[in-house]
């Protein structure tokens, strides 16, 4: 079998324009095919040996959902782990509107600067391309999308959330791989994505704007208590005084949280993404979290039940798609829901009838 | 079969002393069984009639690992559901040393004293008696353990939170039926019960204390922003001052936080149960809540979402308890887990075998 991304005329997955835009429709249908697969082992040599290339078609392959990619994909993984783990991960989230994808450029372009390989990374299920996807339009990153250690990779686009997140967590493993020492997860602020992501980082940023509350109407509830911090963008122009008093604002909030896990106290900076401003406070608060919990130990304790947290919410996942693709349980379904909104049948009982047709044994 | 509660040497269910320390050991070997078991008839008619000694024993059936007692309490339940909804539910949430057991009983006695017939209700899983559980001891609670239209009922002290939530939410359905109007569900503040509770009541309270923030060490985070109001406890003697500031605080912080699904803005409260002031203040705040979102539709149609919650949560972890109650499964997670670690083996790879051996297909 042959992949798009071996065809000549692909361009998308060139180290110097990192932002592929998905093909919406089957690839495989859309592209001549022309080269063969690679075997598990050239993957895995071009992976480690930095080939952008390569790496771009292995992450293809985690995304595919063909049982033969998998295969493939699972054992260029697993060859992959033991290089894997050498890096700061960072989720963004933050509403639209916040500015992550300027945001990511001006942070993913100082870091790059400073000798960083960086990887960009998304997960967003909702993600179609017409609705501007996150990641999806290039000339949002036009600057980093051309840098030369940057590899931005736009969100799996089709897919349920576990599915997804579960791709880019792969995807973390193989860009740890290829030498990346920096990767950057942006999430939207708006649904479950952020749980997925903040499952699989080592800080959690939380990007907001300054305003009168409307520009927060999109985030969800219990992000701001997962953040390890915030960072207060579009601190320019006329807008310093009031991304200022915000800072303070969240800072006096962040203080009446209880004490984070790690111990570290999360705080708020201000930074502007056009001006170039404050991005490198910003990125001192990473620096600082990771330095934190390097040495209280934090650090290594989160990337261990974060491992273990995958393989549980991977059964998990499985157990219940199960159950609900079950054509029978399918149907019953809105039947018992109704049943429910009636007051005809209690919620375990309803469960209890669901279970026992489905062959299970009924919790006690 | 009889029951404990039938037999007359069993004090605890009378109405004026509500609060019943649950027996710590299997209560059929402790008590001797004298009268007959009641029919399902006898006790809705019971519920139905107000009859506290009646719905105590009910309560019993339902917190019963034996099958024969759930059979009986299933159908009980099934009879009362039509009757029930009636109620306002209110969680209660906040750490040990917040106060919870002396403002649950201030404002209970005030709501008694308003005419309102009371339940209060617990979920915590970890409670054992040696380890004073909440609502476990009598004596914390004095005066509303003897009110007339109070009924108090301890959490059951045994089984996973799952089933202690099912418990607790099956409870409500006959207290509901027995005709009480208020509804009080208490949490600890710092575990997984308060999903649980904010599943099942109308208006989520947070019960905090002024300080330094060591007050706060206990609360889990992401709380705050599940909670529809804050209550700041022990606003008296030298401590008033710090309470108003603490309160000016809340306020500021929770207007930093979106917006709930509601379209409710929390907002803080203080008040002094041991001086009986403020009660008054925190439970208007509830009745706004009621009144806002019964006006704009959020009550019932969060009671539906509710309702349906509970069909799926019990669904769910009767399809985990199954996997990992199986044998084999229970003697290689651990092997897992450490392969995991060790990046011998990805986790999704680890889900995978597993899921294979128990036999279920993979997601995919």
């Amino acid at each position: 079998m042959e992949h798009p991304e071996n065809d000549s005329e692909y361009k998308g997955l060139q180290v110097n324009e990192g932002v592929v835009p998905l093909p919406s429709v089957n690839p495989y249908a859309t592209f001549r095919r022309k080269k063969r697969l690679l075997t598990v082992e050239e993957y895995v040599a071009g992976i480690r040996g930095g080939d952008i290339s390569i790496l771009g078609q292995a992450v293809t392959l985690v995304e595919s959902s063909l049982p033969s990619d998998q295969a493939v994909a699972q054992k260029v993984i697993e060859a992959c782990l033991p290089y894997s783990g050498n890096s700061v991960r960072v989720g963004i989230t933050g509403v639209p509107g916040a500015g992550k994808s300027t945001f990511i450029e001006a942070l993913g372009m100082q870091l790059c600067k400073q000798g960083n390989h960086l990887a960009v990374l998304a997960i967003d299920p909702s993600s179609e391309r017409s609705k501007g996807s996150i990641l999806g339009d290039k000339t949002r990153m036009n600057e980093l999308s051309t840098a030369a250690n940057a590899f931005i990779r736009p969100s799996p686009s089709a897919g349920s959330l576990g599915g997804v997140a579960r791709k880019t967590r792969e995807t973390i493993v193989l860009c740890e791989a290829a030498g990346f020492d920096t990767i950057l997860v942006e999430t939207v602020g708006v649904g479950q994505s952020e749980t997925a992501a903040h499952s699989m980082v080592d800080f959690f940023l939380l990007l907001q704007v300054t305003g009168t509350g409307d520009e927060l109407q999109g985030i969800k509830r219990g992000i701001m208590e997962m953040a390890d911090g915030i960072a207060i963008n579009k601190c320019d122009g006329t807008n310093v005084d009031k991304a200022q008093a915000a800072r303070v604002s969240f800072k006096n909030a962040l203080a009446l949280f209880p004490p984070t896990e790690s111990g570290w106290k999360p705080y708020a900076e201000t930074c502007s993404s056009v001006e170039y401003t404050g991005i490198d406070r910003v990125w001192k608060m990473v620096t600082d979290y990771i330095d934190f919990t390097r040495k209280n130990g934090y650090f290594d304790y989160q990337r261990s039940q974060q491992a273990k947290y995958w393989m549980y919410e991977t059964i998990h996942q499985s157990l219940l798609d199960s159950f609900y693709h079950n054509a029978e349980i399918e149907q019953l379904i809105p039947q018992y829901e109704q049943k429910i909104l009636n007051n005809e049948i209690s919620s375990f009982i309803a469960a209890h009838e669901l279970l026992t047709l489905y062959g299970a044994k009924p919790d006690k």
